[in-house]
């Protein structure tokens, strides 16, 4: 082997070329048959011939090569050699597929076959409107004219609800048609980084279009205005050319309304001072709001006092949104900011968090809050806890504070530059009406409420379904187990009216609410606080009426689920499942001749949330809080993890190359303080 | 060495671990001592010793690996994951790095010396405005404090001029001020791409912030308004938080004007209803407004006519901007909107091209836009030539076409959903107000006029420059060339005033044109006929007032040179060079007490624009002008070097980078048709 190298470095060829396994050893096979057995001679007769023929080339005596230095050498640049090659096979790879993605011809399709209700829908309706029977591209091709006659499914909305269902759903089963005003899916974990360029907005969108191209379905560029329940159409409106709103219907066999939810005022006044993070043009405008800002505060004709109001930063409402805002606010100013700004701007900068309850990220472990509350204080991020906006003013903003015993409140005022103001979601205008339309089969006022198969309340069964922000899940925790202990009672031989539980019999009935309902687990936690507090005789056992009133109260508890991205998916894909589950068990159901009844409940279970856990950034590190006291936090490690958690959790292939992408850049060039 | 192999895999390791070379060989060396000599018995040791290790671990029989097939199978697979575990290595070292740049602690800088006229400026001048004279940051490193008192370099706007003087100004002469209202520099050329999502926005700006660095300069984000020469100071104007105007002055010693300029109306009636291409926010507006039209084309409401009309894109400009957007607009319909949209849509595109003169692209080569104009109809882009827009309707837009005799004219009216304006420029308010100023020094109603230094005419010597589209050279080829005739005459003993030149006298003339003013050659091809022409008395002579009447006629055509980036780039080098030169001289001009007289002409050259060539991409192909009738036009191989003079050209890595990851998505991903 030695000898090899030799021969490859007087023969004029570097170290390099010796490295590479295959040029030495080829040219070996040349020489020699392939040995029968070990071949020891046929080495040898290699080792005597090699010099000889070199010797030939140049008459100098060989250089020593053996030294272990050199050895190494010359293998760390073979290695580096053969692998720059294998990237630079790569990328001519790479170019010869960029090549071919462009089509230089004009694609010419010659005439193509369109249905005249494509072109000129009838009218019809309670408000004689044209209807959206047959779809321009209904004909396009042969995969989608074998949709036409599929059961029209229509979506309303295109948030994480509506794309779990269109991942998930079989592409041959419905005619899908998704209704929404925007045309992209919005990864919203995201959006914070997104404000202070960390991303890029363009990370975090994926086109409709792209999503719905799975299940060849169609996508409708219109806001969802009422519904006709009866004769099954959805009103949608949109803005023609002019900018005067037209409307029409789309007809629907199933419709899933997931139109999500606005922000809520919490009847705060002056909420036009502030920025809201919703939608990607909401962190677009933080942007610019955050640089015009910066800009403003260099300008000799800008006061110190007024630089300070500048870059007074507030944000209120301590929730996730509102925490990594504020920390990917800091790492903008902290890591980019005195780059290219007046050191000064660093000094004067302030970022306030405004939180209403006396934690901050209040439904996480309080470990977790713990720890983001410390971080703050070590980054300078002023947390301010147990306040309440009073109001939002142009120039400052007004609030009251609850000391540390409760009761004594202070009203402050503090200077800003900039508010965003994240408190929560509250019903669309959209929703609101479907709601009154409902009637009495709808009394939450804060969402849509929907039996645990998640069809809408009030609604033919299996036709509608609401997911996601925009509605809730009634459990009926309290019928079920009513009915559980009224089955016991009566295998018994008692009465179940005239039922005393004692405080073992309670925590039985606890257990069966704790294994059919995992949700209610959190306010199960102290069973005899609960006992006592619902023994209203105070007579050491809980009557049937008790019973029943704390298990409603559990209940209520319960019905609120968290307007997360993580319920939504998970209620988008538990329809996609039945769907696909009610389309199989269809040809059955027609042979039977069955079409009313509870088929959903006979085709699938009802819908489970299995909470996986919240994370949030909180400024070169994250905080995960699992449940059940299964939590953790910590420095760059977590960072990374939370970035991997979100990385597979994105909705393409294009978004996670993108968002890599953006990481890298931030890395190499950090983030961009431009506006535009 | 086939012998390594067998061991690495009787020993059970794969092919992979036989072909990283460093793992057998190394153990290799625990056996034996480096060798003395070329170790052919101790090789021979080794051959013998190997198999009986070997065969101490397994006593089945090696398998025979000598088959030319599997050596090759191994090696390649060495190969492979040799190049795998490079490339691995490379993604750790780059999260190491990435790992690097966070910054975990807040930036706590303690106090900080700021100059008190930092804070409130004194104020002064003509309108007793805040005088910028101490920044901020002026005192925030020692290598800033050094710039202090150097001379102030203030230069207006930031486009190419701007960035090509700062990129190679010599760092440590000057104190560097740039006014700009953008806070970034656009690469313009490629401006049509982004339109499109063939290149994202952000890839094709660069912090203004990031390009001072290299000169530790300063930015002030506010729009030049007037300049006052006699006491040296720039008026500025910015908004302050409430949207009121303030105004303040920036001193300067040197000032560069470098504004560019603005669209030229060209007097038509309802250039509301047209978009420009000026920049970035033009772009994402084209952005949205084409996908806004696609979107209202797919809706059950609009008629057919209506859907024609949206679908009906209109450029009016025949030049590279108008041409390249034409293409791009192609690109997207044709690549990317059939894979999405309803395939209807593609056969009701159409795109169309006004343009006045009778080519497309006119400045280039003939036959440069003879090919464009074949590749466009080939491409079904409808190119009108001879055609004069004459007022933009919301919908429709009116042209007459003058026909092939050139006299006959008819009035044509073209429904359009949308249309770009992008025909020429034209001067901006601030550089009218100077022109006014200055009066009988500036004469051109079209830019500010300066002698060939580049320096404002009309302005204090060595005080004031203007480069870029709002700027023209005088060249003064009369002036010049008349002192040469006017000397050769007096040499020759001839009264010059008398001066008769016949044809040959003339050739030698243009020749002397020629050598000193290159941009004049194109303007000399025909000397005989120019001869002819100016020869008004027939006479077969030209006599001194029929020369300088031709001179000067060539003098004009040349004081227009383009107003392109490659222009403004050179003004801006050339400036740098020479402020870099003054710099230097300066120590030695102090000494002798010059202070006044033509410093630039005794220390630098006078501008000289050297044309390197004109592109275009039009449509899966790119043609190149360089001038003097070489060019040539491609396909695909022609697009990758049209992009890579641009990536060349790109005003940083960062943008290289960027451009280089959007083309790359383009590739995989296809353009992106989201407005937002």
């Amino acid at each position: 082997m030695l000898r090899t190298y030799r021969v490859a470095r007087a023969s004029g060829l570097s170290g390099l070329r010796g490295g590479i396994p295959t040029a030495p050893r080829g040219t070996r096979q040349l020489f020699t048959k392939p040995p029968q057995h070990p071949a020891k001679p046929k080495t040898k007769s290699l080792e005597l011939r090699r010099p000889d023929q070199v010797r030939q080339l140049s008459g100098k005596p060989l250089p020593r090569t053996q030294s272990t230095l050199l050895n190494f050498g010359y293998r760390t640049a073979a290695w580096f050699g053969s692998s720059i090659a294998f990237v630079g096979l790569g990328f001519v790879a790479f170019f010869l597929y960029d090549a071919s993605t462009y089509s230089s011809h004009a694609t010419n399709q010659g005439d193509i076959a369109i249905s005249k209700l494509a072109l000129n829908p009838r009218r019809g309706g309670p408000k004689n409107l044209p209807i959206l029977e047959i779809f321009l591209d209904d004909d396009d091709d042969e995969e989608k004219k074998k949709h036409k006659d599929k059961p029209r499914l229509v979506i309303l909305g295109g948030g994480w609800g509506s794309v779990a269902l269109l991942k998930e759903l079989n592409p041959d089963n419905y005619h899908v048609t998704v209704i929404s005003p925007a045309n992209y899916f919005l990864f919203t974990p995201m959006l914070p980084s997104a404000t202070v360029g960390t991303l890029e907005l363009k990370s975090l969108v994926e086109p409709i279009r792209n999503i719905i191209n799975r299940v060849k379905g169609h996508y409708v560029r219109a806001t969802a205005e009422d519904v006709d329940f009866s004769s099954r159409l959805v009103e949608v409106s949109q803005k023609d050319p002019r900018g005067n709103e037209v409307r029409f219907y789309v007809p629907y066999d199933k419709l899933v309304i997931a139109v999500g939810s606005t922000t809520n005022p919490h009847g705060v006044k002056g909420l036009e001072n502030c920025h809201f993070l919703k939608d990607i043009n909401d962190a677009r405008q933080i942007r610019n709001k955050i640089i015009q800002n910066l800009e403003l505060s260099c300008l000799p004709t800008t006061s110190d006092e007024e630089r300070k109001r500048l870059l007074s930063f507030v944000v209120c409402g301590g929730g996730p949104t509102g925490v990594e805002f504020a920390a990917e606010l800091f790492d903008l100013l902290n890591e980019d900011l005195t780059l290219h700004f007046p050191r000064l701007l660093r000094n004067e900068i302030s970022v306030h968090l405004i939180q209403s309850r006396d934690h901050i990220l209040n439904t996480y472990d309080e470990a977790v809050s713990k720890y983001a509350e410390d971080r703050f204080s070590r980054d300078q991020v002023d947390v301010l806890v147990n306040s309440r906006v009073a109001e939002v003013r142009p120039e400052s903003i007004l609030f009251t504070q609850t000391g540390p015993d409760g009761k004594t409140t202070v009203t402050k005022e503090l200077p800003m530059g900039f508010c965003l103001w994240s408190t929560g979601v509250a019903q669309a205008e959209f929703c609101k009406r479907i709601s009154r339309q409902l009637g009495p089969a709808q009394t939450n006022h804060h969402a849509l409420e929907t039996d645990t198969h998640l069809r809408l309340n009030g609604t033919p069964l299996s036709d509608v379904y609401a997911i996601g922000d925009c509605a809730t899940v009634q459990n009926n925790v309290a019928d079920h187990i009513i009915t559980f202990v009224r089955n016991l009672a009566w295998k018994h031989g008692q009465d179940p009216e005239k039922l005393e539980l004692h405080f073992s019999d309670w925590r039985t009935v606890a257990q069966q609410v704790k294994k059919r309902f995992p949700q209610a687990a959190a306010h199960l936690k102290r069973l005899d606080k609960l006992f006592e507090e619902y023994d209203k005789d105070q007579n050491g056992t809980l009557d049937f009426g008790e019973l029943r009133e704390l298990l409603k109260q559990i209940d209520n508890k319960l019905t609120s689920l968290p307007a997360t991205a993580q319920r939504a998916h998970q209620q988008g894909q538990y329809l996609a499942h039945k769907f696909n589950k009610l389309a199989r068990a269809a040809p059955g159901l027609k042979a039977n001749e069955i079409s009313e009844g509870d088929l959903d409940a006979a085709v699938y279970k009802a819908f489970e949330y299995r909470h996986l856990g919240s994370l949030a950034y909180i400024g070169n590190s994250a905080v995960f809080d699992w449940g059940d006291g299964w939590n953790f936090s910590g420095g760059l490690w977590a960072v990374y993890a939370w970035r991997s958690i979100y990385f597979t959790q994105s909705v393409s292939l294009r978004t996670r190359v993108l968002m890599a992408m953006d990481w890298a850049k931030r890395a190499l060039f950090g983030r961009d303080l431009m506006s535009f």
